[in-house]
């Protein structure tokens, strides 16, 4: 029986791998040859799927909204908006061990995508995503009528987005102000103060 | 007569000079010769000032923030406290070329600080003065008892931080959705959303 591998997973151990020595050393000391070692294959099993640097940037940077997303579609909503809302956003806040690697790898890629254009790329589909996503959330208030009368959509769906990810960096930057505690009250007091 | 040489005036022009290179090409491609080549000074004039990579990003970091409190504490105020809250505020975002140049290269600082401690440690020296002007905002509004009755002091100073910081990534990752007068108009909906 021919040994079956699962390609989607191998690529997911690479990425962890690279986010570890980014977390750990930088984005400069990622090399095919070290992420190999880092995540246990051999770099010819690694060439298979990343033939350079730049793809496995790429395809590491696109893992950690994969990830984000997945959190959110599983997330165990309640069906109490204001809830499920402020769980949608929490998803995206450094409020674990693992999420704080997540975003630190994340702003580590924002920065390199300042000069590189390919990340760049990613960097803007990733963040219409998220608008979209914010978006939602904003509609969803007005729709369901618990909004202040006179919200400003597209305003809003700005400032809420700029506060989350500014949370976001706070959460890895400066943890010991900006606690999971504090983060999860600022977004709770963010939406309720959106509602009537 | 001897040569009379401004040493705060050279070391401000490495700098820039510094933010540059960051800005175009990556902190990975600055170096004590192509720092000096593109300041204009020898590479034994920079070294006189700076021995190292390291000394270099560190001085080019805090001049960052230097900018920005001169701007500050030179900012035509006009005695109304919401607008002079603002114009406060306003200084810290990327609302021009120059100041876009500015939050680019503060936030590769930022995210190089995840990984290197001598940064790291002017980035928390830099993020406990921002906050501290941030909270000053937040005092100003209680003291002057225009804010809302119910105002948390510190959750607001740390809401309000959290969303000058994630317009400021915002202005500049993506500037065609987070614009400079979209910016402006978010701050001034923030501030007046604090108020009675």
């Amino acid at each position: 029986m021919p040994k079956y591998v699962d390609h989607d997973k191998q690529k997911e151990i690479i990425a962890e791998a690279v986010w570890r020595i980014i977390a750990r050393e930088g984005m400069e000391q990622v090399s095919v040859r070290k992420a190999a070692e880092e995540a246990g294959v051999s770099p010819g099993s690694l060439r298979h799927y990343f033939s350079s640097q730049s793809e496995l940037f790429i395809f590491s940077m696109k893992s950690v909204s994969d990830r984000v997303r997945k959190r959110v579609q599983n997330a165990p909503f309640t069906g109490v908006p204001l809830d499920d809302m402020e769980m949608v956003l929490e998803e995206i806040l450094p409020l674990t061990d693992e999420t704080r690697t997540e975003t630190e790898v994340w702003f580590t890629f924002i920065a390199r995508a300042f000069t590189d254009a390919a990340l760049s790329d990613v960097s803007h589909e990733v963040y219409d995503q998220t608008r979209a996503g914010i978006a939602l959330i904003i509609q969803g208030l007005i729709k369901l009528k618990i909004a202040r009368e006179d919200l400003d959509e597209e305003l809003e769906t700005e400032r809420l987005f700029a506060l989350i990810d500014g949370l976001a960096i706070h959460g890895v930057i400066r943890p010991a102000h900006c606690t999971p505690e504090m983060m999860i009250k600022t977004v709770r007091l963010h939406l309720h103060s959106l509602c009537r």
